[in-house]
């Protein structure tokens, strides 16, 4: 039998750790890819390495990108504020065309390595507004990619996989928990310390919290 | 009258210039987006400068980005010697989802300024028969684009513009000649020295040199 390759988008927050886990448990072997973006928040890229070496991939890589650069962000722009209250539409958080950009990495790499799938821990449900969150988005994502590529070209075909697309916070965190995901290893704060403490304030804290309280269970989530 | 702002993907190259000359020919306000990604070749990023210093744009952006981790290809491992005789289907200097990745990064910088178009100088025809070069690339890319981003989902909508698609090499000398391209401040080669002297051999240069011969037109190109 040949085993499935899978590339992971890692963060190392909650949602893309239970896509890590979930990849796993669909029998694939799992590389593990996050960014140094200039995102505000270094303790994510820490908790990506916790995961990696609690969880077990073949290969993690690291990406610089300075996409801070094209600003246009609170999570990369030192000058926007990161909000502490519920916003209307689309959040500043929100980073232009980020997981266009993240997927279009692991696109490249899942070419390198022969990969057949991509996994993302996106969620049309309890998600921040984001566009590049919605299947939509992710089915023409996957259309393109099919098209970019050599397997594409070749017959062979890339699957964006969204296991989290239709599950809400809590739904995510049971399912991740009956895997055995370790969720105090993860970092989801916008603006956590150096030692991985969250804020407990911003969206992404907030919508965490309701997450683990809507499923019933104890947060091991650290705050400051 | 509103002035329409362009993000130009700008390698330094022949074609890519004439994109920006066209696209400053469409009277668009343009952006220039050049990437420094690990490629062999740093005369290209060189050329990029003297090229918006001579051709004048609103602003220029270099985003570095280690895409030789990924690696893959000729142009970013220096373990793949970049050939010098007519390959046979996608060849090796072929960088995986590099022209995904190069216009996610345009797409984020145009959510970011406003801009509505985005300029890529793309051919199916004197192609090295990347599969990223299609139009059927460019229209999935496009239909992504106006889902990933804010300007998507308020109706706005992005377009990837190919002025080149359909132009033979000749053609796009011609065309550039036309508009007064300064075709000496470009570099094409694979394997330029740091004086942005060319080879004459590799694929590119080959292309290219056949696109003056065709043209009827002097190559001003400087070889080693």
């Amino acid at each position: 039998m040949t085993t499935n390759k899978a590339v992971v988008l890692l963060s190392g927050g909650l949602d893309s750790t239970t896509a890590l886990a979930m990849a796993k448990a669909s029998g694939a072997d799992c590389y593990a890819i996050s960014f140094n973006y200039g995102q505000r928040c270094n303790a994510e890229l820490a908790a990506a390495e916790r995961i990696v070496k609690s969880m077990g991939v073949i290969e993690h890589q690291v990406i610089n990108i300075d996409m801070g650069k094209i600003g246009g962000s609170a999570l990369t722009d030192d000058s926007i504020d990161v909000p502490e209250d519920e916003p209307e539409g689309i959040p500043v958080t929100y980073v232009p065309a980020r997981n266009t950009v993240f997927l279009s990495f692991a696109l490249g790499w899942a070419e390198v390595i022969g990969a057949q799938e991509i996994y993302i821990g996106v969620s049309a449900v309890d998600y921040s507004g984001y566009p590049d969150c919605r299947p939509e988005f992710i089915e023409a994502f996957e259309a393109m990619a099919n098209l970019a590529t050599k397997a594409g070209v070749e017959g062979e075909s890339i699957k964006i996989q969204t296991p989290l697309m239709h599950l809400s916070k809590a739904e995510t965190v049971q399912a991740g928990i009956q895997l055995g995901v370790d969720y105090s290893l993860t970092v989801s704060c916008y603006q956590a310390d150096d030692d991985g403490k969250a804020c407990g304030k911003c969206d992404s804290c907030r919508l965490r919290i309701k997450g683990f309280e809507d499923a019933g269970l104890e947060d091991p989530t650290l705050y400051i």
